[in-house]
């Protein structure tokens, strides 16, 4: 049965986590073009040097941030293909979309890193983020929620919760920042750089694991 | 005898899908490097902010646009290797031309960003586009045909043949749009638009995995 | 027994091929970058664009030209990674050296593009080619020599001559048109067009695939 | 029992690695973009050129050096990972640092090789290879670690003690070159080459795999 099943679904759920990674890392990676070396003239001397790379620190904390950010939503796209036992069309189109806003992610932050002290880029960034989020979402109530579409019936209800509950957080930072930047841009940039962090914290599904250590 | 049949081939599908997920995850990534943060001076306002990403309004279309269209052609790619269980030197070299035509396709959608309006870029990506779905369809030929060289005997015909007229959907949309562009070079936007949305339609051979929901 | 190995050796092969496929996949794929989109006025007209597209047509032929070289080192690599079952510290240095190779070809490419009419250029790339080529067979004689040191035993010898053999044929064609740059480098060029062409033609290790289908 | 600890851990290594291999991939392989092809006139002559490709050392051998260095650290994590049987929050964690320091490697790389003299350059190239190393130590201690908290038993603690010395010695010889730099920045540039070519002398656990063969 379950070969059968092989046979006919044409597709599986590793062929799209290989694309997925393979657009996370070139996407996390190419942030770091936005640093530019400074080009100062033959004759330059190291204080200018510094003074050069001093102006590039607001472009590489938006790197780092948007480096952060991509990170903590593949973590969340990974914990959800660890449970996504088959593949469906649906699926498929659901990543296409979600890869998309990955991929012009790094645009954003380029932005955020040039005019991080206007409301448009702020509320862009946040944008991304937040839609991201929402597709991370939107995946998981299709695949694993009361029908089980695509995740097995041995994973506990609890785990699944646990991480929809997490998505959830994620996509309640990312909004309240968008809405925020309509205000106080810089003070959203804030929001964004610690909602990633709350995923330092253990989640309550992370308990089994531990208990086995 | 499996056993056997590895240790001479010399080559497994497995690295072919390997190469092909890289390739596909950095030409759809790289296309958002076509969209520049705008340059405005340092005592630049909000306004001319919008203004200016106002203007990057039909790169943003044709980055997504071809965002879609590669991410559609991969998803072709993956069904096709879901059955694909021997690699040969003529499905490596059909791959090794195929992976040419998608590593260009970020060049023509930059092109048609800038140039969209004119003949002669629409017309490159409706090519651009073509070729790759005929170079999916000869690679089907080849490894799913009456022969079928690299596919089991355990796949039904009837999934076969669903995956071929896939393909050939692909061709007509993509090659009308070609014809198109010759007489109206927007109006064949719409159709490469339009086109890999029809893959968002289930097909046939989706349905015995419906049926198991 | 197996087991056991597998505790001390503490890399494998799997990976080195996971850091080919991406290195190889990003090298393919940025070749394009290269070609810039001309800029021309806003007034520009088709006729125009099609004059500034034909003045590209050097960096066309020498991306889609570097492509398949860097297609056809790829195939030669996961064949012999195909029948490497253990990884070792030397197999490690030898491919990192390898890559460092492969990641310097979209830059050879790149200066061909620009200036293939000068010796230089041609000699570079026919030297990239050939060093790529070279380590190959270092690796080959490495892993598969007469001690078959990460190579098993069940792999019969003709197999390993015919993929050595293989390794050879790239290095005269690239070594020959290194030479050949020396006094003509516009030919050099057609040689490494050539070369990678020879690949086209079936192995004698191939005949047991096709005698099977 | 297996089973039932991978349906609670919610993460496998195989992502981390697939991710990493991505981002070292991309890293490793956009190092090279650093490298311009050098714009002469119409009419400039192969001797220019020399003398432009000539200029361009400093940045090759910076490129070089930085594709040797990301080479090694990806060797010891790939030799880390190996051994790492089950995934957890704070592996994911580690690794996100750990790859960020690692995308910031081309940058960094990109001044070494315009302002090598520099003492600031040179010190940042310490400093990121440092890190680098220092993270896989936190990563290894945490893993392999006395309470051993996500390798498996029957791995010898001899091989766990090695690769921990090995991780130690990079340690010691950036941080090193991170102090030398303060005084004499082109001799810590020797360190930073001559770093990862300790790991060319065999490893006593090498041995094992050795005395196999």
């Amino acid at each position: 049965m379950e070969q059968a099943k092989q046979v006919v679904s044409g597709s599986s759920p590793q062929r799209i986590a290989a694309l997925a990674d393979g657009i996370f890392a070139v996407a996390m990676t190419i942030l770091v073009l936005e640093l530019h070396v400074p080009e100062l003239g033959p004759h330059a001397t190291e204080a200018e040097l510094i003074t050069a790379l001093g102006a590039l620190v607001p472009k590489i904390l938006s790197y780092a941030s948007g480096f952060v950010i991509l990170g903590t939503v593949w973590i969340g796209h990974q914990y959800q293909f660890h449970y996504i036992r088959r593949s469906s069309r649906a699926l498929l189109w659901i990543n296409l979309f979600f890869l998309l806003v990955i991929s012009s992610i790094p645009f954003v932050v380029a932005l955020v890193g040039t005019y991080g002290a206007m409301r448009v880029p702020c509320m862009l960034y946040g944008a991304a983020s937040f839609v991201a989020m929402t597709l991370l979402l939107v995946q998981w109530r299709y695949a694993a929620g009361p029908s089980r579409r695509l995740v097995g019936h041995e994973v506990p209800a609890s785990v699944l919760a646990g991480l929809r509950n997490r998505v959830v957080m994620g996509m309640i930072g990312y909004g309240g920042g968008l809405v925020l930047a309509l205000v106080a841009p810089l003070a959203s940039l804030i929001i964004y750089v610690g909602t990633p962090l709350l995923y330092l914290l253990p989640a309550r599904f992370d308990r089994d694991i531990r208990a086995e250590e």
